[in-house]
């Protein structure tokens, strides 16, 4: 591998101040600007908001889960309405995962072997089984343009035993993945495991590189380990991963966790946090958090940030949207996931715009000076 | 009272074939064309959707909840936003119902005396008590443009005594509501009641008309009586009330039941039928009602009708609003909601069209041929 040869990804510029960079994934359905969140769309849809709503706010590619989408209404039925972005009226890019988090999720329910995992659908317990193979072709059913390989999860804490054997398995699974992989015009990325062992993380990364993917994902990490052990992790990893390919920092995380995954030099990033905390009436503001279910701003006549030009902020207060969410209106999580997405999206083109501008230390430091005035 | 006094109903054409009417209402936020339906936003929200869906699918008036206002958020608390309309964002009309109905229909919480209602509050049991001029207040402070007198409702069967006694306490507080209302920019209607007798009915409309409205509407109906005995008293009802002031059919109904309103002279609807239907996956179309969550749906790439122009049929399948309803997502809530509107609000435009063109008996026919077809 040469560092001029093509691939999907594209650097435009590099911080001088950190390893940040400012770059953009070519999928077949367009071209996104990295720095870039990736709103989660579990079973079709980005929980309460229209593809619309999402375009809006600036998504480029949304995630959907390989696991759930399996289970119902199940791939197939996806690929005969021409894929998932059809079947759910997405125009923009789609990542799908492997299945193999969720799957793991399952513990009890879920049994790993050298084949690939047998598990029970959370649903109504039909016995299944989905090989490395089946993750491949199941992500090229649903049409997805950036595919995961199926990874095995190694639990926090584990022994370097453990997690050496847990990381082979998922290699040989990567090098399976590879091979079934026919639809070239989709990408495919490989996942680095490795624990919590730096060393291992290195071994890892050099493996899936000799095997060779589209892009590079870091998995295992946010999984119960402290903020810093994360970061080290990330650091560890994305050091060792070539520069002309995208890396992937997998779950992650909070708008704190996407400044410090980019000065470490990730690209890609998905979590259910600006969604999820949506739908428990947690939404974001340059100064924090709020809940907004607190009686405090059942007078409150102010939207709920006053830098944001999101339809929520422009239209709503927070005593309506505090209203909205006493009364368990389905309003509340639509207003809501609206603005927390617009949250997201804005803070990672703001974060574009400073690695651009190559003053990222600086967005950085004005970043946490803001956090601390709540 | 003369015919040619000025009143807030304005009769643009008569049909030549039936009692339907072309006409038009003007409150304080603006002019509403009729025969008109009114969605349901009991809450400070028509459930599930946004004020733009609203204004999209043509609402021109939305219905407000005394009773689930006046207990939360609080009307003071409204009122200090600058009213509803501030509140919640909606730019077009308000009508809100007095809270009778919500009251009555907490049977064992609710004391109804000659002074007005107590009852205790379906959130939190805290003791609560509405007079006929409390009514009046609180639906002012909401800053609604149509109010409705407090009435008491009369259960189906009643007999004839009971029937009087109770639409004589209406009469008493409907001549109370009237007195208190100091705000005379917003509307009052008075409400018939009767029951079923149709003499009593009559006897009602005349008693209102005495103390005087802007508006009648006929109360006590859908409670449970044949769809025929419906029919008949509010053909009864409407015969004795003045062709120069607005008639309005509350809590009616189901898509033919708008259909016999209009030919019966009625010029305002209201009714959770769309929005909860929506809710339960029971979607309106020009062949009837279909279920999304039935199995035959699964693979249908069709629309729900293929005549409608709302967003959800011009985005999305059946078989993906299908997947939506069965894995519970908010989405599907929104989409169907959006729908189901739509259809209410175009059935009436469609309506107000052939009464223009006073061919409302040909309209009608083809109603019903379009129904038969499934």
């Amino acid at each position: 591998m040469k560092d001029s040869e093509q691939t999907p990804f594209t650097l435009h510029s590099q911080s001088s101040e950190c390893a940040a960079r400012r770059g953009e994934v070519k999928t077949r359905q367009g071209v996104i600007q990295t720095p870039v969140f990736m709103p989660v769309g579990t079973q079709g849809t980005v929980k309460a908001v229209t593809p619309e709503n999402l375009a809006e706010a600036g998504a480029q590619i949304i995630l959907g889960n390989t696991y759930h989408l399996f289970i119902r209404p199940g791939h197939k039925r996806v690929e005969r309405f021409g894929g998932l972005h059809q079947f759910m009226n997405w125009k923009g890019s789609i990542l799908t995962d492997s299945g193999g988090f969720q799957i793991f999720s399952l513990k009890e329910l879920a049994k790993i072997t050298e084949e690939g995992a047998a598990f029970r659908s959370h649903l109504d317990g039909a016995k299944l089984f989905l090989s490395p193979e089946d993750a491949v072709q199941v992500q090229q059913s649903l049409g997805s343009d950036i595919m995961m390989c199926l990874d095995t999860c190694i639990p926090y804490p584990a022994s370097r035993k453990e997690t050496i054997d847990a990381t082979d398995l998922t290699s040989r699974w990567a090098a399976r993945c590879r091979k079934a992989h026919d639809k070239r015009d989709r990408l495919l990325f490989g996942i680095v495991q490795g624990g919590m062992f730096p060393e291992l993380r290195r071994q890892h990364a050099e493996t899936l590189q000799e095997i060779g993917f589209d892009g590079y994902a870091i998995g295992g990490l946010s999984v119960g380990e402290e903020k810093e052990l994360m970061r080290d992790m990330t650091e560890a990893t994305t050091a060792v991963l070539p520069e002309n390919y995208s890396r992937y920092l997998m779950g992650v995380g909070t708008p704190e966790d996407l400044v410090e995954g980019v000065w470490r030099g990730v690209d890609m990033f998905d979590c259910v946090m600006p969604t999820r905390n949506a739908r428990n009436g947690s939404l974001f503001t340059q100064h924090g958090k709020i809940s907004i279910k607190n009686a405090r701003y059942q007078d409150d006549h102010s939207p709920i940030d006053a830098n944001c030009s999101c339809y929520t902020c422009r239209k709503y207060t927070r005593a309506y949207l505090r209203h909205l969410f006493q009364a368990r209106e389905i309003l509340s999580y639509h207003l809501n996931t609206i603005h927390n997405l617009h949250f997201y999206l804005h803070l990672m083109a703001d974060i574009r715009k400073a690695i651009e501008n190559d003053n990222f230390a600086s967005f950085r430091k004005d970043f946490y000076s803001k956090l601390e005035q709540e």
